[in-house]
């Protein structure tokens, strides 16, 4: 179970077929594999020892996915860094797991001082650009040139992968465990869920720091597709690109999917290529969904419910349901039902099991499960318990093992696509001296879905502007988590024991959304 | 990875839905995951523990599947006894893995008496017929009806799940050691290779206590399809129940494709449900292969290649290869390519890679490759160097990863599906008084793909008939395995070292089966 072994397996196979599209530019698996073993030769000149860490900090790009694989080609694990993230949350991670060599592009070369200046150990640099490297920079293309291709080093199993960080409720996020099988199994898992199609050309379009994307490319690794890449999401050059490239399967989040349609080039677009669509992160509205299906006849939709600590897939539902009948039974709106490997229950908060419709927390098991969060043993043990992963997601189940996501019990909003978890805000939030108390939570949004909002008290006789405090969010946290809306009160609603009832500010914005009768 | 996972799976997704049908019996997965819980219960209350080995000597039965299920629910190692063994043969592999519970079925009832008296711990018998069970053995149906159902025992990972049995070339069979890992990981590169169908109906019909039904069965599991099953192998019974359990999936060796074609209700039989079929075991003659495509146009055909070692998918050919462009570019006699997961090359005598085109050993490794032979350390050690599995069989690799299978390096004989290893009926021949010295090699035979031939120099004025000899080898072994053909001559030919020269005289029968040029 080695993540290196789906392109060992091309290169046996399909050495000429196209791994990666970038732009102009294409590499056969051959090419890719060469250049992927003479990365990893310069990656082992360059100190990095099996087990060391190896950061990412790029637009996605061909050599996002070259540093990829020749991380684990030299043994070393990869942290893909958040691209949205602030300077101290970049070096948070950095410093956390130790990672002393870092990837950046020309996006994030003007970051580069900053975190070396932080760092507790300033991160050796390695330029991902098309241009020159800037001063102090190694240069990617030169490595490669230069250095001499070595063998596979072979990790798999139990060795370490990736570590990938995620939202943190302590105030900075946290890095999730993925081993060589979790990341293996996981693959297997949803490729036993979802058959690869033949000869498929998939668009990477969402950041490939995000589990979403990146285990949608290990998956592609697995199976011997053609990558094609954009730098990031933006419609106009999707919609060209599909069209140039004849992309058969896309992966989207929600809020693309909004995006494409409403784009005035949407209509004009030979789509006749894509076969297939996946889409996960968070629910998506159905109005969405059914303009997407009306758009798009005769593609398959998957939906995908996962995330960055099952590596990441848990349930699909298939394209069936999401046709007229899967709408009539009701199984449209559901996350689906656990792919192989995977078990999933639903728990009430002593852990029991509940019948089918009741409302608990989705607990799952499976060897995707990470094996916890880095250096965190107490958010190890409260997130898994007994060996199974409490997700914080709130759901129930039908008889027939459809999920229904209804509430987040962790307080997480999802964003756009991105977890916040309301507790890191509340933090910052806290930190203002006007603030006396205060409370953050998801509340519903035309684009993203749920948006960051602010309910907060300010102290006797202090005064504070909406856009002031959100300046003061932007200089420690990243934008997406700053609260796109604040709301004043003289007092927050609490309980018995002096918590916050959130659920009592939340009702106010969301409709009801018990299950109904089934 | 935990073999009875996929039972789970079928519970809570799809209880009504139907396992196993068996003649007119047809029980949903709720029914029959109960009773594979209360079989269980009842193993349990028998003193199995996990790691315990529970042996089963029958034809193919929907009781068969349950016992499989039951022995991994109770924590314990199933040894699936060959039903074509003599009784010392049957005696040697429960007595080498101590199998003390064996369930038997009205078939092999008869063989009770005389493997209590012979094997070193005279075994428990559970009576799995439909009769009431014979003296002195406990009824299957009495345990699941009185016992009560325990949880799945959640064996996994590196814990032991089979022990197969495969014709030994010392003159015994060798029990080869399969994990749930083993067999988890062999499932779902299988299916990342061959998608399962949705709503699929699989006949099983080649025995179950074989490696290529017992795994198709476990996949089938995985997958959550429906299982239907024959007691054996006949024709008529088998295209009657196509067309009446609308099977769309078969597994089949080539000798039954054979036996399936020329059979008078072939033309007769609606086979239109039909969607899938899966062969392996051994090279189809073209003829063959050729005829049942045409007599199932529309069907798709994937040929296996795999071993017991493998757990046991090495490569799959795909439908287009069996086509006309696959005729045509000289793939379809190809064993395919390696499926995901599984690293395959082709080595020389030193463990070297060979280059395409060169005729070597085929060597295999990945997570589904065994741990080795049960108490065999050094058939172990001949057999996995450095991680890779020595397959015995020689065959050459395209450019592509083409697998093409051309000769059995070991000396191994497939005849009707079966392995025979040469060295083991030598030996028993090498036992007669008037035998002075013998070959046996595998010779092409119209049904059998290959038979059993056996060359024999007699002792000087001593003589013997080819019935007598025959008799004299079905005392000891299974009569798959006796000479179907004797050859008597006045000496062999041998090398400098004193060795016989086989492949001189296995030229004499074949046609030369060298690689064209490519």
């Amino acid at each position: 179970m080695q993540m290196t072994q789906g392109l060992q397996r091309s290169l046996q196979q399909t050495p000429q077929l196209t791994a990666t599209v970038f732009g102009g530019r294409r590499r056969s698996f051959r090419e890719f594999a060469e250049r992927v073993a003479r990365l990893a030769g310069a990656l082992q000149h360059l100190d990095v020892r099996p087990g060391d860490r190896v950061g990412i900090l790029a637009l996605n790009s061909d050599r996002y996915l070259e540093v990829l694989m020749a991380t684990w080609w030299a043994g070393a694990v990869l942290n893909p860094v958040n691209i949205r993230w602030s300077v101290p949350e970049i070096v948070y991670s950095l410093d956390d797991c130790d990672t002393r060599l870092l990837f950046v592009d020309d996006r994030f070369a003007p970051l580069a001082d900053a975190i070396r200046a932080s760092a507790r150990h300033a991160p050796r640099l390695i330029h991902l650009g098309e241009e020159e490297a800037p001063q102090g920079m190694l240069c990617h293309e030169h490595l490669i040139a230069h250095s001499a291709p070595i063998p596979d080093a072979r990790r798999a199993d139990a060795d370490l992968a990736c570590i990938m960080y995620t939202g943190g409720t302590t105030g900075f996020p946290k890095g999730v465990i993925q081993t060589h099988r979790n990341l293996w199994c996981g693959s297997l898992q949803r490729i036993a869920a979802i058959p690869p199609l033949r000869d498929s050309v998939l668009l990477h379009s969402a950041p490939l720091f995000h589990i979403g994307a990146l285990s949608r490319a290990m998956m592609q690794f697995v199976s011997g597709g053609t990558h094609v890449i954009v730098p990031g999401f933006e419609a106009s050059e999707l919609l060209r690109t599909i069209e140039r490239e004849r992309i058969n399967e896309l992966a989207l989040v929600p809020t693309m999917i909004q995006a494409l349609i409403a784009h005035p080039d949407f209509g004009r677009t030979d789509l006749s290529s894509v076969k297939r669509l996946s889409y996960g992160a968070s629910p998506i509205p159905p109005t969405v969904l059914e303009d997407m299906m009306r758009a798009l006849p005769g593609v398959e939709f998957f939906h995908q419910y996962g995330l960055t600590e099952a590596c990441p897939i848990v349930s699909v539902n298939p394209p069936e349901n999401h046709g007229e009948q899967g709408r009539a039974l009701g199984l449209s709106g559901s996350a689906g039902r656990a792919v192989p490997g995977v078990e999933v229950k639903i728990v009430d908060g002593g852990g029991r099991e509940l019948p089918p419709g009741s409302v608990g927390e989705i607990v799952v098991r499976g060897p995707n499960i990470t094996l916890g969060y880095w250096n965190k043993p107490a958010e190890t043990a409260a997130a898994l318990r007994d060996g199974w992963l409490h997700t914080g997601d709130g759901a129930w189940m039908d008889e027939a093992g459809h999920l229904f996501v209804v509430d987040r019990i962790k307080d997480m909003i999802v964003t756009g696509g991105e977890n916040v978890y309301s507790a890191e805000v509340e933090g910052v939030i806290g930190r203002h001296p006007a603030v006396a108390m205060c409370a953050v939570i998801g509340i519903p949004h035309p684009t993203w879905v749920e948006a960051v909002h602010a309910v907060v008290v300010l102290r006797p006789g202090a005064s504070l502007s909406e856009d002031d405090l959100r300046a003061h969010c932007r200089e420690s946290i990243a934008g997406y988590k700053c609260p796109k809306s604040v709301e004043f009160r003289g007092e927050l609603p609490l309980s018995g024991a002096g918590k916050v009832l959130k659920r009592e500010l939340r009702d106010a914005h969301w409709p009801a959304r018990a299950p109904t009768a089934h």
